[in-house]
């Protein structure tokens, strides 16, 4: 058994970004909008605050609280598309069910996306033009990339179905030539499929909800659940069991999460060679 | 074993819509841009026209050499967005490779674009706001509505990836609550695939490239393939033996082709509507 370790592969991608921004004299500046005090958009904002000030990224936080206006959000987005100095805009999800999160994304300028949740990112993506990725979908390619393994072919049960990952997800893997199949809250015979597949993806959020019998012996299990139990973060995989079985693996933590934010950095630094080749 | 007559449905369903264009008063105008003289895009064309003018929508056709300049083609396009008179704008595919046929999609208004191929559209649908859906998946989807046929819960073997069938298809059958599993040239051991299916959805163009042997009994069966043989067009199915399988299926012609033609003036009824309703 092989981990996928996500803690190393992407401090290696974030100390050469770090180095490509340092040779290429890249001014990169992040804009993050924050709504309200959620306890986990707490952590991820401020890490990736943390990852882009490492790596030499500047960033600018607005933190706004929970009582803000949709039109108050929608204005600052329009500011921010138009400020020259700002690379990239990253709206925190989720926001507060006061604020309608897809105008939010779709009005992001499509040259600022870092997170690629906007409609024609997504459009992008799903036709075969990717431009910007969303990036724990992008973070898990990259990291079985980094380990050789070649989706070709491999039946992949992709478990999830959401915007942010699943859909974004299922296209990266269908243009590496996986058969993928989505399944959801409403897939019958769950353990049948996960048992036939090559590879497991996992992003459902409850933990140990992938047991040792329903994986294949020598099956790759990536683990994208997040799940808080008495302060620590577990994933959906029963990881002691199932990495007995399992030919590669990621731990949670440290295995998909870091990733994430490597990719925000990547997106970035992507933005930013494109608007310097204009 | 039930037939799904997408002959019978489809007529019904523009029946409706010739009801429904005259009760509402819709002035509703179809402009074509077709480039070369490709055989079965002339059927096609052809097609479209006859049952867009039965239906009392009106038609232009823009019938271009195959040795059009792209730029010719843009103009036309952006032309056809700015003219008031016009509701819907289909370019038809395939177009001669010196033309990017993406460049041409994309161009198309959002509220004129019929065949919902541009990355917007697609994006949309994917992100679960449907607007202007691509016509085949979308007649597919109806073709089965057509039926009672409930697709949650239900196992879809999609076989297929193409922009304009596979991938919008994926997107509606995963709205409806079914777990699928797209195939395509490059899935291993497909017929261990299609042998679990509960639908079986095939768009190759190969004929009787899936066999009885295939199918699992009581499984449903969409054809999308079309191939042409001695002047005749045959599916993809083995349909006089599959058929004895199958809890239902479609004909090939007759099944889910006229659905197509009936979601084109389906998708002009709506953007006509949505235009008058400003």
């Amino acid at each position: 058994m092989t981990l996928l370790d996500g803690k190393k592969v992407s401090k290696e991608i974030r100390d050469n970004l770090k180095e490509e921004i340092k040779s290429k004299h890249l001014k990169i500046k992040l804009a993050i909008i924050w709504v309200g005090n959620n306890e986990a958009s707490s952590i991820y904002v401020n890490n990736k605050i943390k990852k882009c000030e490492n790596a030499g990224i500047a960033t600018e936080l607005y933190h706004l609280d929970d009582t803000v206006e949709e039109e108050e959000v929608l204005r600052l987005i329009k500011k921010l598309n138009n400020d020259e100095s700002v690379t990239g805009i990253l709206v925190q999800s989720p926001l507060p069910k006061t604020i309608d999160e897809k105008k939010c994304f779709d009005l992001i300028a499509e040259n600022k996306d870092v997170d690629g949740f906007s409609s024609i990112s997504m459009g992008n993506l799903c036709l075969g033009n990717p431009h910007n990725v969303a990036c724990t979908p992008k973070g898990i390619i990259r990291l079985l990339e980094a380990y050789n393994i070649d989706l070709e072919g491999l039946n992949v049960c992709l478990i999830n179905r959401s915007n942010i990952v699943g859909k974004p997800l299922f296209h990266l893997l269908i243009a590496k030539n996986a058969t993928v199949v989505m399944c959801h809250s409403k897939t019958e015979n769950l353990a049948k499929i996960t048992k036939e597949a090559d590879v497991i993806i996992s992003a459902v959020g409850k933990p140990h909800f992938i047991t040792e019998d329903m994986v294949k012996k020598g099956a790759i299990v990536v683990d994208v659940g997040i799940s808080r139990v008495d302060g620590k973060v577990i994933g959906d995989v029963d990881f002691d069991n199932v990495s007995k079985k399992a030919s590669f693996i990621t731990p949670v933590p440290g295995g998909v999460g870091p990733m994430t934010i490597a990719m925000v950095l990547d997106n970035l630094v992507n933005l930013a060679k494109e608007k310097k080749n204009g």
